[in-house]
């Protein structure tokens, strides 16, 4: 062991490895689910840093956990309780390289918190638009390596799409520098998306080129009462057709979650009197502020006419936009709050969503009596956010560990019927990696296996995630 | 081989394995420069027969050339003329199996003409955007294996950014069902994107469920006229700030390019006066005609106000629009009047363009004193058709014959220089693929070649394509 630290000590300089005293920042979660115990935290400060930190690990057989803002959902980035893990924090790479105005694109370090490359980009007069709740503490590496979903996804995709070209440093300490800006490139497989989603089990992205668009002249909110889902989605396919790409967001709320807001948070405006589902939708438009609320008016209007939408109201400020946007993010928290509840984040092709949550909401409200269903989420992009919190004035915590295998068990067998994904956006990590092999098709993880044992054939990438390289 | 034979008419039927007579439709690429001879053609009817016939080959150890439309440009979709490889054709898997309008999504089997597929979207009121010169004849399957282009990159993506799932056979013969309609599903190594793109020599698409758009409510189309290529690119960063997603085409056209369409095809009109280059502009907007006009009528009078353009003119009608698509559709046809060429399909980072063309354009007039530099392309991707004509009034087939290397080396030398990419949207196939170790990295080659070994052991699928997998 004190060799395999002199060489990380000989690759960081001895200042930014630390293998004793209080490592708890980086090896407790963040949901505080799993707490590990590292050999020692490692913080390279640049690439070449880095793939030293890899070939020291691989030459003493070492595993390594990359880390970057420490955000994950699914255990994916701390290490586990062996001691025998290297925690490899990656925060001190984080300069943004360049920025290309002409081009669109924007080269950051892994490290760079997610907020700095909005900034960057902003400042240049443009928009990087990956956005999720963690944006301030989160680093563009961990959005890569877990192919971040959001609240843009509708317009601008996951983080895979955000993405034009990686630097990757290889389990066997090479460099890949794939940092092209280019739109089109048909030289060979697609090592990008091959990295994008692996979870750190496969390379180390250390820095990435990433699209850029315009900022938008004006940004407008509404919200919308549906009394049933399937008007929820006709309303979708409406506002696709007469918003085409303005639209950019379209959250869903069942009335359940926005109770609990209420509950908690008293002091949020709710503009609409309650119904079973709301619609957040939001409208991106280069024209101004004026056009953007005349196309609202008349998707709405038409809406109303049609019977499709009880009622709707329109922001008229950007502090009113901001107020509706808080009472969708406030669903979370106000869960918290509530206490102890089952989460799946799960996806759905959009035309299967009403049937899957009218069919698994009643499995559950019979099998559990009282359940309470917080149903939120990116309707536009078939996501949910399928959370389960046990009944009013029980132990909820009780609840929770007498049932929550079954209802992620009756949950995600429902999910598999109606063609889903049981991790839309979080992806497995330590969390859902034993579920996997339920609901991944065996030619699908023996190919994967394949792929793993090809690019990191001593295992030493972040073990224990995403899939195990071994079984048969 | 009498063996293999019968295992292949066991596979498919014994009417749909041909080893006699004229093969030339299968044997000969489109461009014709490659000819091969095949040990037998063989066409199986469905996904289930393509696994019988990779198994036969498997067991055999025979490899196997998939073929769509066999429209590719690098010639990678013809047998060598070794006699041994099975010429495996997807063109009797053409069932559109299901369009699903709520989800925006159709799921074709790979042999469907891109055409059919863009029909049945129509259909629907729908839009599959993808659109190439090909369109009537290439195969679905053939677009995702080599990961086309085409028109509508710039706002749709290349064939990639359309598909959401594969079904894929695999060099062992399985079925991989990866047919999902999800946007977000981080489940796991992203084998759809693995698979795009990998021209044939990873496993063979079966089936694809791709993206639909609406259908704009009119689409507007404009040319302008520009003095210098540093203008064209300030028109494209104006007309993305202004239009955002509404433009779907900015397509560049050189003088010369122009030029030669007027003489091989004087009946087409030519709305502008001669200029240094010209643009081509699309505009697809989801509330009409009108609106349409008057944001492009904005843009361009702003442009030529600033300087940046100066000419403009709006197509008044869809004959007018289909008739400036004409001049730009009409180039390679115009170039193939005229003679024997050089053809480079580049991608280069937007803002890199001007100085390549500058650069590369003198160093080619200096080396080759009158030759012809046809330039056109896809500015907004950066894809340009970088293509080398021999001087007028000489031997065009004696120029190609003593210097088609010595440009190719001079052209991509500088393409490497700037950041870019030797083939955009064509692929690698046989033409380029003893260019790649000079323009690719070893680390890159060498993950690549991991993952062959991984995925196609015994080296069966579309061998001599793309990458060797025994180099180093």
């Amino acid at each position: 062991m004190s060799a395999l630290l002199e060489a990380l000590r000989a690759a960081v300089g001895p200042d930014h490895v630390r293998a004793d005293g209080d490592l708890s920042a980086w090896e407790l979660d963040w949901r505080r689910r799993y707490r590990g115990r590292a050999l020692a935290v490692v913080r390279p400060a640049d690439t070449a840093e880095v793939a030293s930190v890899m070939r020291a690990c691989a030459a003493h057989g070492a595993p390594l956990v990359p880390q970057g803002g420490n955000t994950g959902l699914v255990g994916g980035s701390v290490p586990d309780d062996s001691g025998r893990q290297v925690l490899l924090s990656m925060t001190r790479l984080n300069r943004i390289r360049s920025v290309d105005p002409a081009n669109l694109t924007l080269t950051a370090e892994a490290g760079c918190v997610l907020q700095a490359v909005q900034e960057a980009a902003a400042a240049q007069g443009l928009l990087f638009p990956l956005s999720l709740a963690a944006e301030g503490s989160c680093t563009i590496g961990g959005n890569l390596a877990t192919n971040a979903g959001g609240t843009q996804v509708l317009r601008h995709g996951n983080a895979r799409e955000l993405c034009l070209g990686l630097e990757v440093v290889t389990a066997a300490g090479d460099v890949w520098d794939g940092l092209t800006g280019l739109r089109k490139d048909n030289t060979g497989y697609d090592l990008r998306d091959l990295f994008v989603g692996s979870e750190g089990t496969l390379g180390i992205i250390t820095a990435a080129t990433l699209k850029l668009a315009p900022r938008p002249a004006a940004q407008c909110t509404a919200l919308a009462a549906c009394a049933t889902l399937p008007d929820a989605v006709t309303l979708l396919q409406r506002a696709r057709a007469r918003l085409a790409d303005g639209l950019t967001g379209f959250e869903l709320m069942g009335r359940a979650a926005l109770d609990l807001v209420e509950k908690h948070f008293p002091a949020l405006p709710r503009p609409l009197a309650p119904s079973p589902w709301t619609v957040l939708l939001e409208l991106s438009d280069a024209e101004g502020e004026a056009h953007a609320r005349a196309l609202f008016e008349a998707l709405l209007g038409e809406a109303l006419e049609a019977g499709t939408i009880g009622d709707a109201a329109v922001a008229q400020s950007l502090h009113q936009s901001r107020q509706l946007w808080q009472l969708r993010e406030s669903i979370p928290l106000a869960q918290a709050e509530e206490g102890p509840n089952v989460k799946h984040d799960i996806a759905l092709p959009v035309s299967r969503v009403a049937a899957f949550v009218a069919q698994t909401d009643a499995l559950l409200a019979q099998r559990f009596p009282g359940v309470r269903l917080i149903d939120f989420g990116h309707l536009g992009d078939g996501n949910l956010h399928y959370n389960v919190q046990a009944p009013e004035d029980t132990d909820a915590a009780g609840f929770l560990a007498r049932h929550e295998a079954e209802v992620n068990a009756l949950v995600y067998d429902a999910v598999q019927a109606h063609g889903g994904s049981i991790s839309a956006e979080h992806g497995i990590g330590a969390l859902k990696r034993d579920l996997l092999p339920r609901y991944k098709s065996p030619v699908a993880l023996g190919l994967m296996r394949s792929i793993k044992r090809a690019l990191d054939p001593q295992g030493l990438l972040n073990p224990g995630r995403l899939l195990d390289p071994d079984e048969p």
